[in-house]
């Protein structure tokens, strides 16, 4: 039996590639020879504690991190992260804001949050159109503790594409589109991503910290919401998600061996430019992001006609496309083009759209014909 | 290729059944016929779905949960527990305490975090005595907003078997007992556990509370530290921690298999006077925890004379024994008897000690023949 039987556009948890797949349930059976199941080998093992120090290592040097930069693997998701970057940085911050720009339901989450901590500036929005584009033209409040920003929305599909500098600390989730695009870390102070996209199984968060942001918090926090003592105790504080971490150690590998990150953003944009075309050209399916703010990752489109949302899901799902619905908020559909999502799954859904439409078109014909004998 | 080619007695991450295990692995790669690796199917489709109210179903089944109590899955293990308890129930208590029973290294991780959140009570401590049993001639103070206990410490070998009842809510952590003997859910209000033990892998834990609790936070709180959040999202606010969920609902089906709870309580008792029978009439071991509260699930023990430490943990291992080294702070051997830990693993271990021990005896012998001679 092999994975990929189907071709899988979901949004996270999302497709991994097969042979980490398959090393994974081996490692299930018995780790590397160790006549021990992945799942029931100590966090404290020698063995373990390597797993944990080649994860990090790869991060490093697939996003190249730089060295003043902390590397670290938390629980909970980005939705934790919504409150544990204003507990950490806003609440010790004095009286200043934490300015976030507003470009779609999760940002629109992490506000939120933030206002647990302290006060916020939403220093733009494009909630007005649907969130369809990225807002460029803002500026910031002089007391900003720091900007956040949503790299990627992955309901949305848009995505950021030029990072300015404020001369603030910059904050950005990457939940969906880090690892597939080179960034420079440096650009940032602090980045996190659920790690379910481009990273690896659900369960585990990445958090890469500037050090020099760390030593801003003076006060005492709660030791699971404290950045610190992830740093301080090498992500293992207390027990972390074993499995998460080993098999996003399998992901980052497979990664690398594909020549790393330049080289799959490239695949990436090849994918992402395959599939808006056929949208563009398309006298049935529409794009719904703006044309500079097009995500690579999530590509978002609508249907005319609404008639033919149902029929083309049911359609695509007979030919062994998953995952293509649109959020549910949204509607629609929405077609994501994760790191492992194969090229070929994308010319398949191209070509089953073009078939869709072909299939329309003869049956429009059909009824012209019978209305005109 | 099999598991369980050691035995392991591991504290945890610990042993699961080869049979949980190999499905486990299985679904990993193409999950009940999917064509999807359980580690790519969104967390939103009905299959999943399915698998959390499942696993909620086989707690309740198990440990005869009462209707008035929420079933929830998350995050962050007990760890993050030390903090959400407090920030739920003693924050928005007024001036209430926190009442705690301090018997050990997490008792104290408790304790700890409590006192971000508000006035902490220790009720009583066996620190003295390296708390090697559990205090029991202790009262509360009139305002208490609830009293934490321990029910089975994992590092000291401890374990409660008797829960009193003073009229205020009662908070337990079982983190390494739960589901390994029968208990009265509704003696609680609030039940937390870690998963990596007798429930499934690291990476999620248990929290079963009585929803009128729920009632009493009257404070907005951040959605991810609320546990208003996970009861009004059935646990799936944001992506949950889908394999471990799934690995969960293996596991727990196998000890409905087994007989339940009832049933996997006999054999754990089994297991445990067996170890503590061998630990008692050896001349080099002998055990660290108090006669009427020895822990069923970790067994602690030491040896008279420490040059033994490291030969019988050699001695041990080279015979595919591993996982019996105690906590780093403690020393001496831990033998951590889990449900899924079958009883020939321990009849080996025991077997292990008095063949180490019959050595031991030879040896001397033959060096008092040599002074003799």
């Amino acid at each position: 039996m092999s994975t990929q039987q189907k071709h899988n556009f979901g949004a996270g948890p999302c497709i991994l590639p097969i042979s980490v797949m398959e090393k994974a349930a081996s490692s299930v059976i018995n780790w590397d020879g160790s006549g021990l199941s992945i799942l029931e080998v100590s966090h404290r093992s020698a063995e373990f504690e390597e797993v944990v120090a080649k994860t990090q290592l790869l991060v490093r040097e697939l996003l190249s991190v730089p060295e003043d930069y902390e590397v670290l693997f938390l629980q909970g998701g980005a939705s934790t992260q919504f409150s544990m970057v204003p507990q950490n940085l806003l609440q010790a911050s004095g009286n200043k804001k934490g300015a976030y720009l507003d470009t779609g339901y999760f940002a629109q989450k992490a506000i939120e949050q933030a206002r647990h901590f302290g006060e916020v500036q939403i220093v733009a929005s494009s909630r007005e159109k649907g969130y369809n584009y990225i807002p460029d033209n803002y500026s910031l409040h002089h007391d900003a503790a720091y900007l956040h920003l949503t790299s990627n929305n992955t309901i949305e599909g848009t995505e950021i594409f030029e990072f300015r500098n404020f001369g603030v600390p910059l904050v950005c989730d990457m939940s969906s589109d880090i690892f597939s695009r080179e960034i420079k870390v440096s650009d940032f102070d602090l980045i996190y991503a659920g790690a379910q996209k481009n990273m690896g199984p659900a369960g585990m968060t990445l958090v890469i910290i500037k050090k020099t942001l760390l030593t801003k918090i003076k006060y005492p926090l709660p030791a699971m919401y404290d950045y610190r003592t992830y740093a301080a105790n090498n992500s293992m504080y207390n027990t972390p998600p074993v499995f998460s971490i080993y098999v996003s150690m399998l992901n980052l590998l497979w990664l690398k061996d594909q020549g790393g990150v330049s080289a799959i953003e490239k695949q990436n944009i090849k994918k992402a430019e395959l599939l808006y075309e056929a949208i563009d050209k398309s006298e049935i399916f529409y794009g719904t992001a703006d044309g500079g703010h097009r995500s690579r990752m999530n590509v978002t489109f609508q249907c005319r006609d609404k008639k033919h949302e149902n029929g083309f899901l049911n359609y695509a799902q007979e030919r062994g496309i998953v995952g293509t619905k649109g959020y549910r908020s949204v509607g629609g559909f929405r077609a994501s083009l994760y790191n492992a999502l194969p090229l070929f799954s994308v010319e398949f859904l191209v070509k089953t759209m073009a078939y869709y439409e072909k299939m329309q078109e003869m049956k429009n014909a059909n009824q012209s014909q019978k209305i005109g004998a």
